[in-house]
């Protein structure tokens, strides 16, 4: 009999095989104490050199079938080997006595876990590369097991989750789908899977164990959902919209570079969203018409020390100069959770998605935000930048924003320092209250961005890295959609504009909605916008409002995504 | 120059006095080995003797100046001294050459982290007199040091917070008020100053240590705010209100037994949250008009095994007898968070308020719930039963939730068994999902309970648990207010009828907003049951209308607390 499971869709397509699990070599336990420091240094030395080799080869075999991005982590996992921050770590830890597979492993696990405390799930995609890398070396330093090999027939990869270095092991000829136990669409497999074009979906929770290798499964990547042993009429159904689907694509590639417009002439603008110069050069390339985020939290990690005022300038005057002229929206810093960095000490808390996160932090770090400020306006100068305040809940937070602006600024044409001209200032709507309330916020805003995924997940009060609940956290929720809603009906009629740049903005289903509830620009994950693009082509502002008026009236996010399904068809 | 501080209105009045701070002597490290088991048990054994004396001793002095619930802390906490459970895990510890210091303390910590890890904040409180009655044996095994004394003339005490035992240590006569930097409005010392009658303000936060000793403090416990070094005119007007307030305080307790009647004559229910027989008790006497509350937590804690179905029978009727037939709102089992019962284990969450709660955790242990289901019903027979499910996010669990019933009674009428005529089913509405789409909840139900300390803490995004945040979590956000009126908008001229139990029910600035946006029922603290029915006799309904209308206008909490108190001057 079937079964159909429910994960979130984390890339697109449609595929059908058999169930292969993707199952790891166990490692023995850890020595804590080494012989003499020197030996110790010496053997890790080797482990280095070795994964570093591993990784040039590597990089090398797939240079022709894995995308320019795919191989980019390889790049940035060899850099790693080589971090004087952590190499210093290690050294501290020999020189004490510890072994150097404890050494290693202490501090690379110290990296992972300041960047896994990063409120913004891109980073904690980020602390799985970190954590991979470290593996690599200790498996040279501890003998490497035997991997179990992959089948010779084309299969659908099942993992409770996968690491950059696991996912090479696999041959992508022979790779038709991924689902995943746990993971989130900005895990590592999620973002393989959109490379290489196969569909993924993750989060599926426990129930995924049940799934026998060779059953066959049926993966919708776009609904996000995978079925166990499928009825063939559901099975000729999805060939049929696998197919379309494909003839869709290529097409969207071909005309990514143009704006999208509506079928009756509604110009949305499709950004992107990025958190490194390597992001944003990318964005570019696929036809982004904007930066909708740009995460500046890559300036603060891995230092000891807060970055300096020029260190800002010249990386933000990068990014704005590597888009060409097009508008860039910089979010301030958003951190939070538990000591995530070491010049701004925080008390753990129990529930850090509702602690001293985004603009709660800069409060209390004022002048950390001051220069953040300064350096965007002396970068942003002849550039259409705009900056936008993250985990804004109330009216007199963004006031006091506000005035620290104005005084950043008027300090700065004092000193003679040439100014934007064309500079907007935003605040994302990630907090229930300020989409409630959104009318009050209106004035001191020239644009809301939603930022769908903590909005679902206060909203819904399901924390969406907890695979318990994350599967409750659908944006296209109507108490969701409703608040976003109220968000743009907070500014018609007066010249701002709302933009969403959660992952609903990427999802297809979502994109018709989200047009016809009034947002007028979506940012996406580089690698989305053509698709987004061709998307919004494929309806009139008309139907997408008959649409989103139907959706607000639906009792759950099935019914809303049945409904697209519907008008789609 | 005065500045004012603000926290969460703990407890109402106005007191103006001199700060003492309430300070602890320091205890030595733990001894983690003992000597002998036996030495180590005999011990213990004197400690737990002496500790035991010394609660009598207590309760006995006390007996004239404190009120039977105060009293009653203290023989709960002669009881746990014999809990044989607790002892159960002490002598397992011995056994295995734990001292007795470390043996007490680590199976006080494990029973007081169950506890604390109860969603409620009601068992919140709980724990810190476990570990109070913990610290009492400890300082006996450890010899105890001099605490400082308390001076000779009236203060406002001012502390991080205090346990049940400090507190003790204080003499009402001489305490004004209290203002703790951290804990909540169930906290002990709120719990104390309500039952003493004096003002309290609690989660102040770090900035009440700046206030030195004997500076002037103007305390206003229904503002929830502290002034420190305050102004002569300041001073007179607050002396003025706290007059007025305590006349109408010994008026509004003669009348507490009479039904609630705004001054046009619409009945409001005001009723009690109760967690205990006890409390019931309290609440009847108190002149509650019914129970709109009943945490069954009660039945579940402390114990290796879930109950059996008998037990939950005989507990059900006997709080129900104990209300001599008005009407009891019973909500089932709502736990989550980290491990908190043995016979339910749940994984440790990142953020465990977005977590597996409630009914997210009924639904993982459907027999649980069955089982409650059903002594409910057996139980309710002849009286006003009312069963009220926690956590609803989605319609989808409300119809789950209503099919098992409907299975459990139908299974009890087959047996034959007799069943409550008068049965309501309601949910809370905790989750903003839930009140965005009250309407298609509304089908399920037969009324609504507005719980606004977790709808508040996800509306804005912040842990009340979490001192640097707590302070944000204001029910009388107008971002709340909206949501409350959309639950009430629901109902109207359904016959169906919407109810408050958090904090914000009791809270006298809130009564006539909560009446004017269409709650019908207000479930508060037992001791507040004759000052809310006196707020409620205040107003108007029409006026309440009128007042709800511009809070909803509001941009903040503070700004509706501003506009109540114009409309009540």
């Amino acid at each position: 009999m079937s079964r159909r499971l429910q994960g979130l869709p984390a890339s697109p397509g449609i595929a059908l095989g058999p169930a292969w699990w993707f199952r790891r070599a166990e490692r023995g336990p850890l020595r804590a104490r080494g012989e003499d420091p020197a030996v110790e240094r010496a053997r890790l030395e080797a482990a280095r050199q070795q994964a570093a080799a591993e990784l040039a080869a590597l990089q090398e075999a797939n240079r022709d079938h894995l995308p320019p991005e795919e191989l980019a982590i390889f790049e940035a996992q060899t850099l790693m080997l080589q971090d004087p921050e952590l190499l210093a770590q290690v050294e501290a830890a020999l020189a004490e006595g510890a072994s150097a597979e404890a050494a290693w492993s202490q501090a690379v696990e110290a990296f992972v876990a300041q960047l896994a405390a990063l409120p913004d799930p891109y980073f904690q995609a980020r602390a799985a590369d970190v954590r991979d890398v470290g593996n690599r070396v200790l498996r040279h330093l501890m003998g490497a097991p035997e991997e179990p090999a992959m089948p010779a027939h084309p299969v659908i990869v099942v993992a409770d989750d996968l690491l950059p270095s696991e996912t090479v092991r696999l041959d992508p000829q022979r790779v038709l789908a991924f689902v995943t136990e746990g993971g989130g669409p900005t895990a590592h497999a999620a973002i393989l899977a959109r490379r290489l074009g196969v569909p993924a979906v993750v989060a599926v929770g426990s129930a995924l164990r049940a799934v026998p290798d060779g059953a066959t499964l049926l993966v919708d990547g776009e609904a996000g959902w995978v079925e166990i042993e499928p009825a063939p009429e559901v099975i000729r159904q999805a060939r049929a919209r696998q197919a379309r689907w494909q003839a869709e694509r290529a097409q969207a590639e071909a005309v990514a570079h143009e704006p999208a417009l509506t079928r009756d002439g509604v110009r949305i603008e499709v950004a992107a969203n990025v958190g490194s110069l390597e992001d944003a050069q990318e964005a570019f390339r696929r036809g982004a018409d904007a930066i909708g985020l740009l995460r500046t939290e890559f300036l603060y990690l891995e230092r000891t020390a807060a970055p300096t005022e020029e260190e800002e300038v010249a990386a933000y005057r990068a990014l704005l100069e590597a888009m060409g002229g097009k508008p860039v929206v910089v979010r301030t810093l958003d951190v939070g959770g538990d000591k995530p960095l070491p010049y701004l000490p925080m008390p753990s808390e129990p529930n850090p998605f509702l602690g001293v996160r985004g603009v709660r932090l800069s409060r209390q770090h004022p002048d950390l935000l001051r220069q953040q400020l300064r350096a965007l306006l002396r970068a942003g100068a002849g550039f259409p930048l705009r900056i936008m305040f993250p985990m804004v809940s109330t009216v007199e937070e963004i006031r006091w924003l506000r005035a620290l602006l104005d005084e950043v600024r008027a300090a700065l044409a004092r000193e003679g320092v040439p100014l934007p001209e064309d500079l907007q200032v935003g605040m994302m709507v990630e907090v229930p209250a300020a989409a409630l309330l959104a009318e009050h916020f209106r004035p001191w805003v020239d644009f809301f961005s939603i930022g769908t995924n903590d909005l679902t997940q206060y909203v819904l009060a399901a924390d969406r890295t907890n695979p318990a609940v994350a599967g409750m956290a659908d944006g296209l929720h109507p108490a969701v959609l409703r608040l976003i809603r109220q968000v743009t009906a907070a500014v018609e009629g007066t010249g701002k504009w709302v933009g969403v740049c959660g992952e609903l903005a990427g999802d297809l289903q979502a994109v018709p909605v989200l047009i016809g509830l009034g947002v007028r620009e979506l940012s996406v994950n580089p690698v989305r916008v053509p698709e987004v693009k061709a998307a919004v082509r494929r309806w009139s502002l008309q139907e997408a409002q008959a649409l989103a008026e139907a959706a607000l009236a639906q009792e759950d996010a099935p019914a809303v995504r049945r409904l697209v399904q519907e008008a789609s068809a």
